[in-house]
């Protein structure tokens, strides 16, 4: 094991930097060849450090989730944001405070929310409309042309709203489970995106940009059509979902949590973890196998951690407890390495959800990372 | 709505402390009733504001689920605190500060575990031996007799140790979906603690008591049976999953998450929330009516919210996102009442992952309350 591991006597969130940033510079280099620009999400790693790594990648713009991260990543120099998420209207001083300060853009989708920042807004912020091309999470539908040409007047009513294009977040490539149906989940968000597009130009609205961001379509596809824009997030990191839906390999995952093990239940072919719902998350999958997963196991190393065990997986978890089992054989062979007071690692399953519970990271060099606060303690 | 809802911003964890002190009240009497120790597990609410009311009903012991959460409630004046979780060797430095401070008593279920503590220990410290009877989570299976009586031998040879009695989580209790069902896994669990202790007397080791908790067999059933001690934590908030157990009823919930509403969609009955798997975790359940439900909706009021507003639930959450449902005339009578920048509230399925989600608390006269700081924050 590397030599600080020795030291870390509660669940740790570990980073591979290494991994993060190869992971970073493939991902930048993808963006140019195709020729778009590259804003990736924070809300994934949500630490100024790791925005650091984006920026020696030649990355200037980025995108967040919220306008407290949008605030954080202002404070940290970043000044072209994205907050993609339906703007908040609650939070509207916030929402000028950072219009005055960064090149700001927001998300709108509904005729409320465009009045109302047609209204409130006292500096200038690019606007995208959220579109739905069929994940049906928020956006408005692609082919809902009367209300997209609506909205579009609305905000060129607007002397501080400058409409930018049309944005989506393709969720439904999580559904796929090969590059064939990777591609045409994404072929078919972009072909509904660029028909609005050409809709709202016969309306009046020329040159409108279109944005995407999903790190499947994003890992997977050489050739990312006809968008201007990509914001995947996850790619950083990857984690045990994007495994099993095929958008990166195993060794590309950056982050892994080192749990203690605390019992091990040779009866019943289990072991269980100091590592739980409130370090993981309760996200979980079914793997191709039929288990539903919680996360995939790994032994730690010295070089950091080893490849994910075969038939070795959390099999549920509690508040703070995790349920490792193992499948004949396999439990065997973990009990040559796991002991009771030892360490094991476990690959989340959304590593998104798990970097946001966890709020710091150490990187295997042993240096701690500090993450945006939790929202609330701010003003 | 309550006068201070207007300067709600963002996701905000609601707290209706009469609710909750009422909960407390009635548990603390049932244990009375019962003539039985009350220790309750303090890792749902993790606030020494709420430990206080604890203490106005009478309260002096109480149930940990972490040496952090330990010594945060150390250093708030509890002095009688069961961390219930296998005792994690590798924080054996804090364990005997907190043995030298406090009545520490501890987990084990490993002769691992026993064995280090027996050389480790250089505080006097209480021991439950953790008994798996039947959930298949942590703890010695009831009826190894030759392991238990393994386990209670190594701790009996050692000074610093004291063995107590016998510990169980009866969390099989969840899956009971009527008060005949929830007796008779609860009076289970009862009668193999009981046959554990009788085997250990008859080993040589009277005396023992047996420690049991879980909110719905100590919600539900008057007669708690042969037992020393109760360790129930969630009733002091409840949530959506207790009441679909039927644990509770819906205006025994004490803890709501304000959202913010950020976009409506008539054309498929959905309502878009500013609220998701950060705030509310991803703990869902099937409900009666076979809906997968992340959390209940209730209208914010006057004198804080709204009975569950029926057909009307979160279908989906993704990291910021919480999407609701409402089937039919529901989603009419809801637009009544919702509108894009007003706030919707969300009881949650399990109000412990959310409490520690969000690690602060409004209630309803608009204090905030802290929390326990993240873990790791700690020296």
């Amino acid at each position: 094991m590397a030599p600080f591991y020795d030291s870390i006597e509660r669940p740790t969130l570990l980073l591979d930097a290494a991994r993060a940033r190869r992971n970073i510079t493939r991902m930048a280099e993808k963006a140019q060849r195709n020729q778009l620009r590259f804003r990736p999400h924070f809300k994934t790693h949500q630490s100024a450090a790791v925005g650091e790594w984006f920026r020696e990648a030649g990355v200037t713009a980025a995108t967040v989730s919220s306008l407290e991260m949008a605030h954080y990543f202002a404070e940290h120099g970043w000044n072209d944001l994205t907050v993609a998420f339906p703007a908040n209207l609650r939070q509207i001083h916030l929402i000028n405070a950072l219009a005055q300060r960064v090149h700001l853009q927001l998300l709108v989708e509904h005729p409320v929310a465009a009045q109302f920042l047609a209204t409130h807004l006292t500096a200038p912020a690019g606007i995208w409309i959220e579109v739905d091309a069929g994940y049906a999470r928020s956006g408005l539908r692609w082919n809902d042309r009367a209300q997209l040409t609506a909205l579009a007047r609305t905000l060129a009513d607007c002397p501080t709203l400058s409409l930018r294009g049309l944005l989506t977040h393709a969720g439904n490539t999580y559904a796929a489970r090969s590059p064939a149906e990777l591609a045409t989940a994404y072929q078919s968000t972009v072909d509904r995106l660029n028909d609005a597009r050409t809709w709202l130009a016969t309306e009046g609205f020329p040159g409108l940009e279109i944005s995407i961001g999903d790190t499947p379509a994003c890992s997977v596809l050489d050739d990312l059509g006809a968008v201007d824009e990509i914001r995947p997030g996850n790619f950083v990191f990857y984690d045990w979902m994007q495994v099993e839906i095929g958008a990166c390999h195993a060794d590309d995952v950056a982050t892994v949590v080192a749990c203690p093990v605390v019992s091990i239940h040779p009866e019943r072919n289990d072991l269980i973890l100091y590592g739980g719902a409130v370090h993981l998350s309760k996200e979980s999958l079914l793997s191709r196998k039929g288990q539903l997963t919680f996360g995939a196991v790994v032994l730690l190393t010295e070089q950091g951690w080893s490849a994910p065990l075969e038939d070795v997986w959390v099999r549920s978890v509690s508040q703070e407890h995790g349920v490792v089992h193992a499948e004949g054989a396999a439990f065997a062979t973990l009990l040559h390495t796991a002991q009771v007071g030892g360490l094991l690692g476990v690959l989340p399953v959304h590593s998104c959800l798990t970097a946001d519970l966890f709020k710091q990271y150490r990187t295997l060099e042993g240096q701690t990372l500090s993450m945006a606060p939790i929202p609330g303690s701010l003003g």
